[in-house]
């Protein structure tokens, strides 16, 4: 019973791909909120949930969001522009509470995001993974705080556009297994 | 068509939960293979596909990894013991080359720890996330590279222990989605 199905999983994860270009077409807010609602099952350090998920939809907010991603972009990811960002009908601010985190804000909000992407693939719904802070530029995180009323104690951890998909990425070259995997020590085969 | 079977990705989300004990059941290769196949499926930055994963299933390293975590774990996780590692058939040690990650070795890691977790909850296996470094404590990694020959331009991020479960654990009291969802500023329902 357990093994049924299993290749639909492997299915959404395989073919979510990063989305960067949107139809016009709104999201309802019930197919956000079943995100969401995965979003809350992922673990937590200490099961501390220690998640906030800001939906944005204003236009306004969202140019800010990608100027200042835009702004603070490392010289060798400049390729990848934030401007998109303002074409995703929804954004989602993925934030933790730094207290209920142990330590572990980065690792719990990405494990929260990591299912917001795949709910969301398997619905039809493009999105792509972008980060709301860096460990060596603190100022992206402040600025973002000071934009979305976002408390002291609480961290904005991702930033994940969604929208119906208007491009096809062409398909990716990975590396292989044999590559990758190691048995007992690293490098051994 | 897209939509066929979301249920199934839910269930397996919903479903997923941190196992500490394992029946005494080996899991085949292809099964480890099959979830390592799922990780490098993860999203990575700037598409560097960061990964390497080391399958562990000598007993005296899981023994030296269960006695490392336990040495460094913080006061406030000491309820967490890792000697149920030493009964888990295979750990993985999720790793990533510093130079492909872009800064992003953390994300990056988790993304694909992710991917393992839910394939392996699929396939009836139980697993719990393990964090392999400590931002604050450096000498719990180092020990880990020591220990599985990891080179210094490589991180351990996560280790994975997997096992049929052994345990049936209490239902899970979540957070209301009505507490940790807002919507276009932090606070505003």
């Amino acid at each position: 019973m357990i093994w049924r199905n299993v290749v639909e999983l492997d299915k959404t994860i395989k073919e979510r791909r990063s989305i960067r270009r949107y139809r016009d077409e709104d999201i309802p807010d019930s197919v956000i909120e079943e995100l969401l609602d995965l979003a809350r099952y992922a673990p937590s350090s200490m099961n501390g949930q220690p998640w906030y998920f800001i939906v944005v939809r204003n236009d306004e907010t969202k140019r800010r969001l990608a100027e200042i991603k835009n702004r603070h972009c490392p010289p060798e990811k400049r390729m990848y522009q934030a401007d998109f960002l303002q074409n995703a009908p929804v954004v989602v601010v993925v934030c933790v509470d730094r207290e209920r985190s142990f330590n572990r804000g980065v690792e719990n909000a990405v494990l929260a995001t990591a299912n917001i992407m795949l709910g969301a693939s398997r619905r039809g719904l493009g999105s792509v993974y972008m980060s709301a802070y860096r460990m060596d530029d603190p100022s992206i995180s402040e600025e973002i705080r000071q934009d979305l009323d976002i408390p002291r104690d609480v961290d904005p951890i991702t930033i994940i556009p969604l929208g119906y998909p208007g491009e096809t990425p062409q398909p990716k070259k990975l590396r292989s297994l044999d590559e990758v995997i190691f048995y007992e020590n690293f490098g051994k085969k």
